[in-house]
C-alpha cells in the first residue's frame, strides 16, 4: 500500500507518542519530530507507510541510545495475554469451527497496537470478535490452500498479540514459521516475546532481520526471504504488515482489523472492521 | 500561548485540509505539505501557534496564486447567519440579561471553524448555547470594563461568526472598532464579510493588515496597533486571537469556545468548553 497524505499527520502523532515513551525531554521530542519533518520533501508517495517507521523509530532509538522503549508494555501486554490464553483455547476448542475461532482471537490480539491504536481495549474486543461479522471473509479459499500447504509462514505483529497468534497455529496442522521482529520497535514483538508466549513450542521462530512496524522485503534478511520464496501459504497478521505485503502477488491471507481510515478505506471497509483477506 | 509538540501533527492536519479545499493535485497538496514540513525543525516551541498558519497559508495561497480558497464557504456562513440574526436579536432582547446572551451567541458562532474545527454543527451548538454553564465566567470584571471604557476594539475571527458578534456589538453600548483579517485566509473574516453581516452598520471596520489567523502583534499594520494601544476594553474571538494574545498584559476579554486538546489544558478547561476570560 503506498503513502496517503492523511499518514503525514499520522507520522506525526505517532513520532511524538513514541518519543513521549523514551523521553520526558520535551527538546528531544522536537527532535524526534525534526527529523521525521525533514524526510518528509524526499519521501515518495509511491512508498509504503512503514518505510517512515525507519526514520521515526531510528530517531527514537537514537535518543535511547538504542533500548527497548516499549520493553515493559510488551511484558504487560505478554503476561495480560497468557492469563487468558487457557480460557480462550477452551472457546477455540470447544468451538464449532475451532480454527474460525482461532482466526477472530487472532485478529482480536491484533488490537494490542501502540503504534496506531493507543487507546486500545482488549476486554471489549474479545467480547464481540466472536460473532462479529467480517468485512472480507476468504475464510473457504483460506481452509483450502491451508489443506495444500507444506509449510505456512506466519508475519507476526505485536507483543501479546502472539499470545492470540499461538491459539491459531495449533489449529493449523502445518509445520509453522513464525517471523518476529529483527530488533525492538514500537510493541512490535522480538524473539524474545516468542519465547514468552511459548510461540517456540510450536512453531519456528525466525526474524525479518529489521526493526521496522512491518515487511519491506528488499531489506529482509536472505534468511527471510528464503522462508518466504518457499511457503506456500503466508499469514500476515495487522495494519504494517499488509502495508508493506498488499501489493505481492503470492498466497498471502491478511488477517487484520482495520484500525484507521487510510488503511480501511484501501480495504474497501469501515474503520474497525475484521478482515480475513487473501492477497492479489 | 506558545506551541505545543501536539500542534505540528495538527499543522499537517490543518495544511492537507486546506491544501484539498484548492486543488485536487496530489502532488501540490504534498508541496504545501513539504512547506510546512522543512519550517518545522527551526520553528521555535516559544512561537505562537498561528506564527505557522503564515507557513501553511503562505503555501496554499501560492497555490492558488493568492486568491480566496474558502470565498464559497465563506459566502455560505454569512448566509447563512443572517438567515439566523433575526430570531437570535429577538431572544436577545426577550433575556433578562441581553448583554449575557448576546456573549452567549457571540460565542456559539465561534463553532464556525474550517481550521480547528471542519465539521462543527451549528444548529445544535446554537440550541445548547443559551444555558450552557461557563467554564471560566468573568463576566462581572467584563461588564465593569464595559462600563469605564471609551471605546471597544473586537477582534473579529470568522466569516459567519461576524454576523453573531453583531448581536454583541450591538448590546455594547460604546464605540466598537472591530477588526478583520489582512487578507483571506481559512474562513476567517475580511472587510468584505464585515460588509455583508452589516458590521460596517454598527462598527467601525479595519484589518490587522496580515493574512494571520490570529494577531501576530508584531506583524500588525501600524493603523491596527494604533487602535489597539489606545483601546481600553478588547474583545477577542477565537482560538487564533487567544494563541496570540493569551499573554498580553492588557484589558482582554477573550470568547470563545475551547475546540481542541492543547488550548483546552492551557485554559484549564475541557474541550467543547465555553469560556469569557480576562487576560492575565
Amino acid at each position: 500500500m503506498r503513502t496517503y497524505l492523511e499518514c503525514i499527520p499520522c507520522f506525526f502523532r505517532q513520532a511524538l507518542e513514541a518519543a513521549r515513551m523514551v523521553t520526558e525531554d520535551e527538546c528531544k521530542q522536537k527532535a524526534v519530530l525534526d527529523a521525521v519533518a525533514l524526510k518528509i520533501p524526499n519521501f515518495p508517495l509511491e512508498a509504503t507507510p512503514p518505510e517512515m517507521g525507519f526514520t521515526i523509530y531510528g530517531a527514537v532509538l537514537e535518543i535511547t541510545n538504542h533500548g527497548d522503549p516499549y520493553r515493559v508494555v510488551k511484558e504487560e501486554s505478554n503476561r495480560r495475554a497468557l492469563t487468558l490464553y487457557p480460557q480462550l483455547k477452551r472457546k477455540v476448542e470447544e468451538a464449532e469451527d475451532p480454527l474460525l475461532m482461532a482466526v477472530r482471537f487472532a485478529i482480536a490480539g491484533n488490537v494490542i497496537d501502540f503504534g496506531a491504536n493507543p487507546d486500545f481495549d482488549l476486554d471489549q474486543e474479545l467480547e464481540e470478535i466472536e460473532t462479529r461479522p467480517f468485512a472480507v471473509f476468504d475464510y473457504q479459499i483460506f481452509k483450502k490452500a491451508l489443506e495444500q500447504a507444506d509449510e505456512v509462514l506466519y508475519l507476526g505483529d505485536n507483543a501479546g498479540e502472539i499470545v492470540f497468534d499461538r491459539l491459531l497455529i495449533e489449529q493449523l496442522s502445518k509445520p509453522v514459521v513464525f517471523v518476529v521482529r529483527g530488533a525492538p520497535v514500537i510493541n512490535d514483538a522480538t524473539l524474545n516475546d516468542a519465547q514468552v508466549a511459548g510461540i517456540d513450542q510450536v512453531a519456528k521462530v525466525i526474524s525479518s532481520g529489521i526493526a521496522v512496524p512491518g515487511t519491506i522485503l528488499r531489506l529482509c534478511s536472505k534468511k527471510f526471504l528464503q522462508h518466504y520464496e518457499k511457503a506456500s501459504v503466508i499469514i500476515s497478521k495487522g495494519q504494517g504488515n499488509y502495508e508493506t505485503l498488499s501489493e505481492e502477488k503470492r498466497s498471502i491471507f491478511f488477517l487484520l482489523k482495520a484500525k484507521c481510515p487510510v488503511i480501511a478505506r484501501h480495504l474497501e471497509v469501515e474503520v474497525g472492521d475484521i478482515v480475513l483477506k487473501k492477497s492479489g
